[in-house]
């Protein structure tokens, strides 16, 4: 399958990728695109001359009609977009409507339901329980029974490239006699991996391991932004809190799981083998991971390559956990890796990590973030066309705190 | 003041009382009214007919556009509703658009953006901490210098009288080796009181102590249902999950901030003094709590009258701590006081405490919840004229796991 879009064959953005985005022209509402290469292909003009039953969706502000459309309908769209890409005799009907990305302004591609982040990293959790517990077993005693996770705020999830500006919160270091209030001298990054739900479930119906494809749609690069310090005082009993719901960033594209199809690789391994509410049908083999190579760019330069092949809970486990109590999800509904670690010093997702909790100065004497930093989280993986396909990026700058 | 309307006058919802829901009648679509007595007022054919600026919002399947209009218009508009209820001319036009309460479908009142539950009761906090560790302090470090708090899942957030399927998930008791998988055991309440936010706030804007009212539009009554045994094993270190997340009732009228003007009292006290971001602007004395009392009834009995008055952390302080680090409000957002206990054994808002850990059964023998049991909870507080008003109640029967 070969594209006749300038410029796109051989790119990160070639006919086996096709992620969707929300995009505006001057003046104009937002709508939902495909990304080809460099350009974005405005799908509601051609949807409509092409009379497709759901050409409405594209008209909307965000993914969330498209997403909720289901499976058959995610799939049969994309049949559809990769003809009119590849078929030339479609060429004079589509090319009008291929926008430079240059020329739009792309928006927050889905209104969020629920954001759950979960915590699925072995090589994470680890390296955090070593640097918080160096005495003590670096894993909790639940982690390997169940994917750990809490709900964070839905509500102050941006997209790539708005600016985050550092929080202030209470803070209180075990030398202090009480808490402090000022901006966060801590401030962090977590390079995971999110991913959305299209179709809904109903409550008290959990959703099974196989049922996975069936009910999310697609992925997208995050960056949970997390103050250490804050979150250090305020997360017993009850979790993080203020030290994350500042701000929450995602990728402007949303990659369907259809251009993941050549990703799908085994889990590293688990032990002890999970609950069977954990598991792929019987038969299925082991928990499916994928292999999506992340890379951390602080101020242009690669600090860590985390890689998503080496976390130990599987996309599909986590959405059966999140469910299996009989919550339901909603389209719209985001849920989160977790940071992404690898073993390697060279593949830690976090400052925190990277810095040993601040003992271990990196990247010319960084430790946490400083007010102008700008992080880039990449995401690439096979694609189906045997190149390798980019997700959305993620990128934003920290500006000082308010006065 | 008098109301005109048949049975109103001297009841919990006489005209100082007035809250909103959302209802409908066979056949019709849901739109927003008003309670009066055992009636509702439908709001949109009168406001229709007067020319109401904001008719349209009476119209909605939910409050969130009234909500949307922000402070002065819920001031407006509850005059307004006041008049029509209480000024003889204006009968004719108002008594045809009553509907009896028992002719009207209820619905979950809110479309609710992040929902956040707090841990704002001293006594709870205490009973939580002599039950799990009857060893050590009760209280954690950081509890007498910020409101604890953390996300729960929107999603699930239900109305009242919705039936609660008990939920299934992984627990493990200190005897046991290995977690097992099946229906929890120690399903429990938590009552509470909820916030609803009107005027959204935006990131990066902390909302000061002194703006609540700006912010908040009303009250509604919460039942947080708790799997103590779910939660008990996932909980560390990222907080309650799958333990909360199955359900949240709420009451299906809300409040508004006006009518609860004669219930404001001060906190009990708070020691240390809590840093200037959680307090009243200069010279406005302590921070304000609310006199609400509540009724916890299992099966027809009382079982317990937790007194929302002696709450710690005051409504206002848990809005300026949810926004100091920049998180913004949304219209629909949701926040929770946590379980409301007081100091006695007969004021505790959870089974947990009301049974000591399971250990001391209450009731006729009852620890924690058993299936097809009914609880209720009841809320009064004095209203702007001398007598009492109600908010609304919050019910829920356990319903057997799934199979």
């Amino acid at each position: 399958m070969t594209t006749w879009v300038d410029g796109a064959a051989g790119s990160l953005f070639d006919i086996d990728n096709l992620p969707y985005g929300v995009f505006s022209r001057p003046g104009e509402e937002p709508r939902v695109g495909v990304r080809i290469g460099d350009l974005v292909l405005d799908l509601s003009p051609v949807a409509a001359a092409e009379m497709l039953d759901v050409h409405h969706v594209f008209q909307e502000r965000s993914l969330n009609a498209l997403m909720a459309e289901g499976r058959l309908v995610r799939e049969s769209v994309r049949r559809w977009v990769t003809g009119l890409l590849s078929d030339g005799t479609e060429r004079d009907l589509v090319e009008p409507h291929l926008v430079p990305l240059a020329d739009v302004t792309l928006h927050l591609p889905v209104e969020v339901g629920d954001y759950v982040d979960f915590y699925a990293s072995l090589d994470h959790a680890t390296n955090v329980g070593r640097i918080f517990r160096p005495d003590g077993e670096p894993l909790l005693p639940n982690w390997r029974h169940l994917p750990v996770g809490y709900h964070g705020r839905s509500g102050t999830v941006v997209g790539s490239g708005t600016p985050v500006t550092r929080p202030q919160g209470q803070r209180k270091s075990p030398t202090d006699d009480t808490p402090t209030f000022g901006p966060s001298t801590r401030l962090d990054i977590e390079a995971e991996l999110g991913f959305v739900v299209g179709t809904p479930s109903s409550i008290g119906e959990p959703v099974s391991y196989d049922d996975f494809a069936d009910h999310v749609f697609g992925v997208v690069g995050l960056n949970d932004w997390s103050a250490r310090d804050i979150q250090a005082w305020e997360y017993v009993p009850l979790g993080p809190f203020l030290g994350k719901s500042f701000a929450t960033s995602v990728s402007r594209w949303v990659t369907p799981l259809e251009a993941l199809d050549a990703a799908w690789v085994d889990v590293p391994g688990q032990d002890p083998t999970p609950l069977p509410y954990l598991r792929p049908g019987t038969g299925a083999g082991p928990a499916r991971g994928l292999d999506i190579g992340v890379e951390v760019v602080l101020n242009g330069a690669v600090v860590s390559r985390p890689p998503y092949r080496t976390m130990y809970w599987s996309p599909a486990q986590l959405l059966a956990h999140l469910t299996v109590n009989g919550a339901s999800v909603r389209t719209g509904d985001l849920y989160a890796s977790g940071t992404i670690s690898g073993p390697e010093a060279g593949q830690r997702g976090s400052f925190l990590e990277l810095s040993w909790g601040g003992t271990e100065p990196f990247a010319d004497g960084r430790t946490f973030l400083e007010d102008g930093d700008e992080v880039v989280l990449r995401y690439t993986a096979p694609g189906t066309a045997g190149g390798r396909i980019a997700l959305g990026e993620v990128t934003g700058r920290v500006e000082p705190a308010r006065e």
